[in-house]
């Protein structure tokens, strides 16, 4: 591979605009950021001051429109990650987008609209668990056959606590679309129902929200998962799955840490932020993200993987109010996925 | 303790009646089998022929009976319990009866009502997990508050094989009863609520029966238990249980086996049947019984125990066939338990 | 196996003597204990007033020649166990004695030769750590040819702390003489040559002993071994043993504790005192020992076993003294062995 | 950081040489490669066709003396790195060279000299153990005091097979190396004596070499250290390493791997090379040392420590000969150091 660069344009220079600058800029050799927005004008401009090479733009929209920029990252507030995804389609430029791709489900199928008719995927949405060696490894130990035909999974997605201004709906739109993902990447099968349950509720939750909550799906072969979802108060930040199978399971190990043997215990640490968990996963999702687009060719998750996120998650929702399961109805697949 | 002896009658010489014969002869110092009987003559007379002082009886009903005898060991087949766990009652002896403890919640029901009339337990059923040493750790560290309040359970019974005749019943009545009784014994409360859900089926199944099935439990201050059943063609006998609280969690640990590293692979054996698991609780489950009948004062799992689980066994069943969630509904508990 | 009684008599009634008779009274069938004696007669009248049937003795040898007594179980202290087992000899009693067999080499010779006299073994040693499961696990698994030739063992004895009076040749004689026993009961060989390492010291030494020490082993083919031994001031009593293998390694367990998440790490109890850890395998080793005594035929750890480990704790002293490896020079093994 | 390049010219175009321009390539980002030089031609021809912007030159000696050039990496043969490295100090030019720094003792003292005259680091070894996140938990835990002064240490260096031409001196110089280094490290001291101990030997040794061996280090302190060294015929490409001290025990633990349950045993893989155990740690080493150049500071492992490798693998080649521990003796630490 050669040094030859993706200008890069990155909308968004909050932490997490800065975390993958910083990425971008140190572990993706063939990527490099040459322009920045940011509705805080300052944030921008510290970010162009820390490195040679980078022009702060005055809207995300120029950006888009820039003949200087190969390709957009979007890491700004949830709420207008559709807007400059469409923006991007409309002037046809590859755009990565921090999950979730919308808030609504017929945004995204607007998008999933207009991408068919470009006839090409243009968008990849981040679903970093994607590319966890674990959860690599667990998906080809099931390719291989190593349990049979996976029956059920047991998860769990445990946090120690949110940032202000966390919802009850988050614990769904933010925490378990993860889950959400993973297991039908994992399962490579469509969810048929969700239903959420109550659970006692915990002295530890810092919020009015929620917590913990029961997540049950059902996919399309009857296979089911339930997903423990803490959003707050727990001991660790743990992220548990177990696929079982026909013949055996598969756990998601603990990473590894130092064995120690101490006070008549045997222990290792457990983290404490998802970053320290998941964040290596970045280096690799951006270096496949640039190296696919170079090659003109995505591979990562899809918009219709964002969309099918986002229709799940909105059944759960329901289902968290009714108290019932819901059904998740889903659009044809179009070719390009 | 002395070398006093407590004289056992045991009714039912097959496979786990003689296992028992022999632990009571060979670990159990208070107690000696003095009596057997056996459907089929010969196996009693087997017995018998084996050990020093015992007697065959020509029915269950005459060891009942007998002065000779201080106390019932029932290990017949499921169907006979009630009746020689009745006679028991009504000769005023202490009966120690194999799990379960009737087929119908009425019989139940009739126990306790002859037990709260005579003023005391006579009936230890045998829930014997409540004897693993790993339950009753960590039924301890519940106690000492290590994990906060229970919130879920996320337990799994895990089966390689069943003997023939089996049905898609003992799912329930023989397999998760263990789970439904070590759950509500570990949080130490009542359930609420049942639901059995279907689950994709195993090719590895060797009956026509379910399998797997899923099995969720709401206790009634809404702690959620699911609970993993399968009963046939699984890499192992395994049971799993993890106990999720507001601070930390707890596992039930593998039986401590040798580490090994060969062939590119760490790895230690699992089991592959019950009895190399939990055989070793019997040991002290009937010296536990033997003392307590000594001691006039029972202990152990009562009859109100087998009474709930047989009431939540019936939602169970009832629920699989709904597709609902079941309620559970228990008589008032007598002063006696 | 009937309930027929093997009449012992127990010679010691300190703390383990204590323990090994509720021990035989409680979980060997087969055995029963009679008559009592202690240097302390107070003791032994304490003992008999807490059991049925226990008489209490005027002396050891007064046990040791009584007819109404089978075998004798030597628990005193290590001084004077030479002088009852060979009492036993003279008078054909079996005799099980607690480790060390005698505190001297020839007196061990002298042992063997009378037994060879007598023609058949009357002398089982206590070296319980065979009876443990993790141990004979360990055995098998090298018989069954699992890692190939077994080339070398790393292994640690690590103690909390000791009782008052211990001296730094005890972390030879009492702790290291575990592993001198072990480790050629699962290699099935006998040592050429042995060294004794000093090694910086802890400040956690509560006395003025050596304290860690390394011993390495070297068997007759060439096998290495090497035993870190910490008799104070260590995070647990913690014992470990990993048997190399040209095809793979074994390793002993940790007993199986219950798995902890809390506090951002997982973790399971260690425990503190060998009795929590090995005490269990005094139950076989009993049965074991009173079956094969009233089967007239002793296939537990010999006078040879007791007297290899007093040649090769003498070895180990001497070794320490001079920094030197010294030679391990074996008497040729009886028939009767 | 700015993507400002660092100019580095490798020689060596093998196996190594070429995953270490990738790996410059690739996730380098401050540094590029732009000359190579291989003793076959074709192979640097084929580097230099895969990549842009890499010229072959037509000896290494032109590479170190290329103005165009900022700093060399070494990637040949053991024998001729001493004659580059001393090249580049010649030209005052940064080295990063691949371990051993040279064959002999006064080739390392030399450099050392040179070093020292010029007033500065120029010479990096690659030890690229100290950048596994295992060993740096290991040794931030030691600063921490989490296990009190450390004591002892006891690893073992196990591998699959070894390249054609392998020799028994390898076992010292080309694997026990790491463990030589990677042990001072973590105990921040320097040994006193060192000693080979000859093992019975593996019948899965492919060759004619001593395999294994054991290898026995005493610090200046009298801390001890035992190195099992397995160069064939092992069960996997295992790396363990427990640090003993006062208050407890830090065990390098095994790389996350799916944890699986089938066929009745707990398992997860090991690995079967030291590039899959290790390779990850060349990036950051390479970070490292391309941003200390930068900085004009080297922090990485010097000429000493490749000295001191050398003084003691000398010592150790010495011992399996004599039989006798050996003495450690070194000159004294310059200022630079």
């Amino acid at each position: 591979m050669s040094k030859k660069q993706l200008r890069v344009g990155v909308i968004g220079c909050g932490a997490i605009g800065r975390e993958h600058i910083h990425r971008l800029m140190s572990v993706v050799p063939s990527a490099t950021v040459v322009a920045v927005y940011d509705y805080f004008e300052e944030a921008a401009q510290k970010v162009a001051a820390a490195y040679d090479g980078i022009e702060v733009f005055p809207s995300g929209e120029a950006i888009i429109e820039s003949e200087g920029v190969d390709a957009v990252l979007v890491a700004t507030t949830d709420d207008t990650h559709a807007g400059y995804v469409m923006h991007c389609l409309e002037n046809e430029k590859y755009v990565f987008c921090e999950k979730p791709l919308a808030l609504t489900v017929p945004e995204c199928e607007e998008m999933m609209e207009k991408e068919q008719a470009i006839g090409k995927r243009l968008i990849q949405v981040s679903f970093n668990r994607r590319i966890d060696l674990g959860y690599r490894e667990m998906k080809q130990a099931i390719k291989d056959g190593e349990i049979g035909e996976p029956l059920m999974i047991h998860s769990a997605h445990r946090n120690i606590s949110q940032a202000p201004g966390f919802e009850t709906d988050y614990a769904i739109t933010r925490v378990a679309i993860h889950e959400i993902d993973i297991t039908r990447w994992l399962l490579d099968e469509e969810y048929e129902e969700v239903q959420v349950l109550t659970v006692k509720q915990s002295r530890r939750t810092s919020g009015d929200w929620l917590n913990p909550q029961l997540v049950m799906f059902k996919t399309v072969s009857g296979q089911r998962v339930d997903v423990e979802v803490q959003t707050d108060g727990a001991y660790a930040y743990d992220i548990q799955c177990q696929v079982v199978g026909e013949d055996g399971t598969l756990n998601l190990p603990d990473p590894a840490k130092v064995w120690k043997r101490t006070n008549q215990s045997f222990s290792y640490s457990l983290t404490d932020h998802w970053a320290k968990r998941f964040i290596e996963s970045y280096d690799t999702e951006f270096n496949e993200w640039a190296e696919s687009v170079v090659a003109d060719q995505l591979v990562g998750p899809s918009a219709r993987d964002g969309y099918v996120s986002c229709v799940v998650a909105d059944a759960m929702i329901r289902s968290r109010k009714t108290g019932r399961p819901e059904k998740i109805e889903l659009v044809e697949k179009a070719d390009i996925y």
